[in-house]
């Protein structure tokens, strides 16, 4: 998309124009973080919405089902980022007028099947005639016991994530080389963090959280903005996929892999106190590896050989597509 | 879109196979509603979910900024068609790379103004990259006094419609005969029944209602089958809309527009006494006309000169696309 300069303008300046002209005061959980609140403590109600369309965000071995699986996780996995328990889906799915009943009916068993899996119900929604096939998924959620946002790490707490990052991005990767199969898994099916959310949400322990779609650099940014806080993380101690770790990337795209690439569906928290992670830990079967602390200031750096300041940066959809134009 | 034997499936054939797929119980009110209901009583919580796109929902006439609008007040008719109160809207903004900046800020601008105008906040949403404008609403809200369902009918009820029909299909002629401007409003700026929906729910003497976007017979047969009851129309009872009677169309094809075709966003409903449609036509801007009764038995029927049962058909966006193709 061109400005009016014909310049390219990014996801987060089209979101930041368009949260001016809707006027949205941010609220306390506000357009700025995974779902809308309504409501206030635990049973507050979550509200998140997500469209996925065939020519930006299935990648071409995705099987149909695979397309209606991926809507539900993204919605869910925004649930997930605030500690809430899904409680229904509305779907619109776009139909393209040349797609046939079958492919039709496999994405919509995909979407069912995903659904069943984490017991929410599709509780409404409709088909439209579209240009291409487009599913737009909302997710309705409950707070648990804590609401958890992107604003509320403070000085001393320590900053942890679910499972192991690169996956998505190693997948991708693999994808580009031609491989199709298992090793796309990561891309094409994620696993949205729900059942680790809502006990994030539980222990009463954890100050902020967020979902690493974006990248873990983009991610920490926003807790580090909506916080006011610095987050110090350390190169050595993020836990690296092992499907990254395989791929033969040299140093410098592995760190980009692990740091910038989107497409994770882990969480990255903060929490009050180390023990509270463990004791996290020990009732979850996804792995949580702290990977840092939360101190004064501002900014998100990296500590390894040498100690740096993150670029504020991460998976944009829209310049992914610049850069993916004609793939395929 | 073309099931697996080569036929066309109509919209309701594919939701229905959705529902099956989807395993969705009919819920007390559920996708068989104009929303999804979460909770019981006053202030349950009321979702509707519908996607517009560049190819099916806009006539070429439309400004970016009704293309906005139009999103919104699509969404806010199906609250209050169950009496609903908005409290909350989500937009996902699907652009084409293609698509220049201002434009999609007169869509923002629309979308703003129209929820601004029923003093509704735009609590969250997302813009993605897609292969043609697709904007999905959600509208968030809350069930007033009573809530509006289609199945509350009772024998001895009496019909009634806000405003007037056939607005939309007098305004869609228009615009087949290129004629642009203030003819076409019916069709580029409906006005959801907010208020009115509010009213009929806070009456209390309301038992169900819709709203007709889909068409006349095809929302009474809604009521008739969700209510179990028959619904009996008189002909000259229907508030026939200015435009459609200047229009020139003959009587047989007046009567297709009035009876059969959408796009009016004017409610349907039944209430247990003609007083109370009165009392209630009192306090609104917006006419209320009594255009029949609720009886036992089933189906819609229609008097007039001579008396005949509706045909369970309306408006349906695959159909009429067929019909279109290569409209502009």
């Amino acid at each position: 998309m061109k400005n009016v300069d014909g310049h390219h303008l990014t996801e987060r300046g089209i979101i930041g124009e368009l949260r001016r002209i809707f006027n949205s005061p941010p609220p306390p959980a506000g357009m700025g973080d995974d779902c809308s609140v309504i409501g206030k403590g635990p049973g507050a109600l979550l509200l998140s919405t997500d469209m996925l369309s065939e020519s930006t965000h299935f990648v071409a071995g995705m099987t149909w089902r695979e397309r209606g699986r991926m809507a539900v996780s993204v919605n869910l996995s925004d649930i997930a980022a605030m500690g809430g328990r899904p409680v229904a889906l509305l779907i619109s799915l776009g139909i393209p007028p040349d797609m046939d009943a079958t492919a039709v009916r496999r994405v919509a068993a995909g979407i069912a099947e995903r659904a069943a899996e984490f017991g929410v119900p599709v509780t409404g929604g409709d088909t439209k005639r579209t240009g291409e096939l487009t599913i737009a998924v909302t997710a309705v959620g409950r707070a648990g016991r804590r609401l958890l946002t992107r604003g509320g790490a403070r000085a001393g707490d320590w900053i942890a994530v679910t499972g192991s990052l690169g996956g998505a991005a190693a997948a991708y990767s693999a994808w580009k080389e031609g491989r199709r199969g298992r090793p796309l898994t990561a891309l094409t099916s994620p696993e949205p963090r729900v059942r680790e959310g809502m006990a994030l949400s539980d222990s009463g322990m954890v100050t902020a959280a967020i979902d690493i779609t974006d990248g873990l650099a983009a991610s920490a940014w926003y807790i580090s903005r909506a916080s006011g806080r610095r987050l110090e993380i350390s190169r050595e101690l993020i836990p690296v996929s092992r499907a990254l770790e395989e791929s033969g990337a040299d140093r410098d795209a592995l760190e980009e892999a692990l740091i910038y690439w989107g497409g994770d569906y882990e969480l990255l928290f903060t929490a009050r106190t180390r023990r509270s992670v463990d004791e996290l830990a020990a009732r979850l079967e996804t792995p949580l590896t702290v990977i840092g602390r939360v101190g004064a200031g501002s900014g998100v750096y990296l500590n390894g050989e040498r100690r740096r300041r993150l670029d504020e940066r991460g998976y944009d959809a829209f310049q992914a597509m610049e850069a993916a134009e004609g793939r395929n």
